[in-house]
């Protein structure tokens, strides 16, 4: 390794230092007290960041595991969900339902489009007995964040609801605003690599009343994933199997940071820096993949390709002579679109770097970048 | 923290600090060229001590999420499954198996003893239509090592298999003999905070070709834990899901050290050194419960708690006078036993400083040490 690199794919994020140090604390017993005080803390202190009175488990595995842990725990084969759909994560959740049985409804969004209440409203009435919407909330993969505390009013509906609401938070959860809670959001999900400027390996879970009852009677099969195994041993300031001790160590000085810097202030810095994302590279003559910008991802922006420019090329160019790591499109999306990620640990200096090199690198492309700018 | 103590459980073990500096190594792009190059030589040197020419498959999850793959990627519902148990975590491997709908046989044994061979083979004789069996290499709770190479034999039988064999290796491998292909285990399953001298977070698990056989007809649900998206993406240097990726920078470092060291080295220190526990520890007048040290395992000893002591008490003082940390018993065997981890980055002083502070510590909680020693 050289210099660390400008490390722009949406997640995993780069990591400050001082979190890295405590990343390499040396071992000491998972069992132990001081682990125990740790997780204790560390739990209590992602409650208030999904805003939420129900404990937050949290389990060794990447941001997908956290998924399945959500379908396996609350459901039963030939339960019916919703899957609504609008890029690559959104089809990974409805394919971990349909592993595990479940009857999945699809309804699905052209990929840089975001979901609409009303058309998810209709979904319902035309299938009322709908156990669960499976529901992304930023889609990682086209850049656009779903209008989350609507589409949740509408699937809790009047009278006491009948469905459950599964969010996928991966790429939201500590970096724009949410409300567990207040929005009745019944099973929420995210991951370590994201908002929380920490390695990969932990997800982080919650679980409404509801979401509990519905576990009481869910019939699909779970060990590893099981929440309630997890609920039972956080009393105690345990996990249910070793865990992934490293990143939690991380995890304690990334939550001090985060509730130092507080949540408004990384609210508005990730609003702040995603509008100069964008304005940037429409600036340079480039379209985003999202085109109603009210619902522009705030996390990660996904940009076309422009004609004649190879993504491969591009990102090649970039990581090369500048040092700069984007990521490329995934599933239909490869090869037509690239995409900066900004969440986490990101600084208008960062994104500076990255346009400048982007604006460096896209004319030896072939791409003729406008004259007046 | 003060200074480091003398971790001596079975696991997470104490990490060197080059390894732990590793650790703390900048995040890179999980898919790019760098990361692809490391995934793909430590899932080489894994192969060496694994001793298969088959892939090692590297999943971010604890040991008991690569027991969880084993059974899912091999077995369908209503699968019978020998379930060899002679611990905590044999009882373990079997409730995954029940919790995924097999039906259950029970080979069980005192805790402390070792499985028979004959008795296998009787087991066996008694349900033919066995489709697997579950087996502990190293029984982490008891301090007890089956005789696997003997039981694998009977296992395998005479004539083309018509049992899989499904290892949990997790406390054995990379610190005792094995062979994975020469013994011709199915499947073998082993976790990174345990022989590797790297913190927990990412389990390691090889298929042999009859294992990949019964994974096209295994119907058990499966996702996050899918061995084959697994070797699909391991072909390109990747993982299918977001690795840990802290944990594999530190496991770079600490198999390139093993192989130093070199793998007769490795077994023979640490065959030494539970030669000098059990010593030890019967010197003071204390008793194994492993009573035939045949099977006495070298990489934990359990010790039965001498009358009128508490574990917890002894284990306490252990930890706040000495800075050593035990572990206690696990199940059935809470506050019956303590446990003395040997296993990983384990050097005679360590063992040397672990038996005086237990010579010290138990005359204090009125234990009396035999006069002549």
């Amino acid at each position: 390794m050289t210099r660390t690199p400008n490390l722009r794919i949406p997640g995993p994020t780069p990591v400050p230092p001082d979190i890295l140090e405590a990343v390499a604390h040396p071992m000491v017993n998972h069992r132990g007290r001081e682990f125990a005080a740790l997780i204790s803390r560390v739990a209590g202190r992602l409650k208030d960041f999904f805003a939420t009175s129900n404990d937050v488990l949290i389990l060794s595995t990447s941001g997908t595991g956290g998924l399945e842990s959500a379908v396996v725990n609350t459901l039963s084969p030939g339960d019916k969900v919703l899957s609504v759909s609008i890029g690559a994560f959104g089809e990974r959740f409805a394919a971990i339902a349909d592993a595990y049985g479940a009857e999945v409804i699809p309804l699905q969004y052209e990929w840089g489009q975001a979901a609409r209440p009303e058309e998810v409203r209709e979904a319902l009435e035309a299938h009322p007995d709908v156990k669960a919407v499976l529901l992304t909330h930023n889609e990682t993969s086209t850049g656009v964040t779903n209008p989350l505390e609507e589409i949740a009013r509408v699937v809790r509906g009047r009278g006491e609801p009948t469905h459950l609401l599964l969010v996928d938070a991966v790429s939201s959860l500590g970096a724009i605003p949410f409300e567990t809670d207040g929005w009745g959001l019944d099973v929420v999900v995210t991951g370590s690599p994201k908002g929380w400027m920490v390695p990969p390996g932990l997800a982080f879970v919650s679980m409404s009343e509801r979401a509990w009852r519905a576990y009481e009677q869910a019939k699909m099969p779970r060990f590893y994933f099981d929440l309630g195994r997890h609920r039972d041993t956080l009393a105690k300031g345990q996990t249910p199997w070793t865990p992934t001790m490293s990143i939690f160590f991380g995890l304690d000085i990334a939550l001090e940071r985060m509730a130092e810097e507080g949540m408004e202030r990384i609210f508005s810095r990730h609003a702040s820096i995603a509008r100069m994302v964008r304005s940037g590279v429409k600036e340079m003559g480039l379209e985003l993949l999202c085109e109603d910008e009210r619902f522009a991802s705030d996390t990660v922006t996904a940009i076309k390709c422009p004609e004649g420019v190879e993504v491969s090329a591009l990102r090649t160019l970039l990581e090369d002579e500048h040092n700069v790591i984007l990521a490329g499109g995934q599933g239909k999306l490869q090869g037509k679109i690239f995409r900066i990620g900004h969440l986490g640990l990101v600084e208008e200096e960062d994104i500076r770097e990255t346009l400048e090199s982007l604006e460096q690198a896209l004319p030896k492309l072939g791409f003729r970048l406008p004259a007046v700018r």
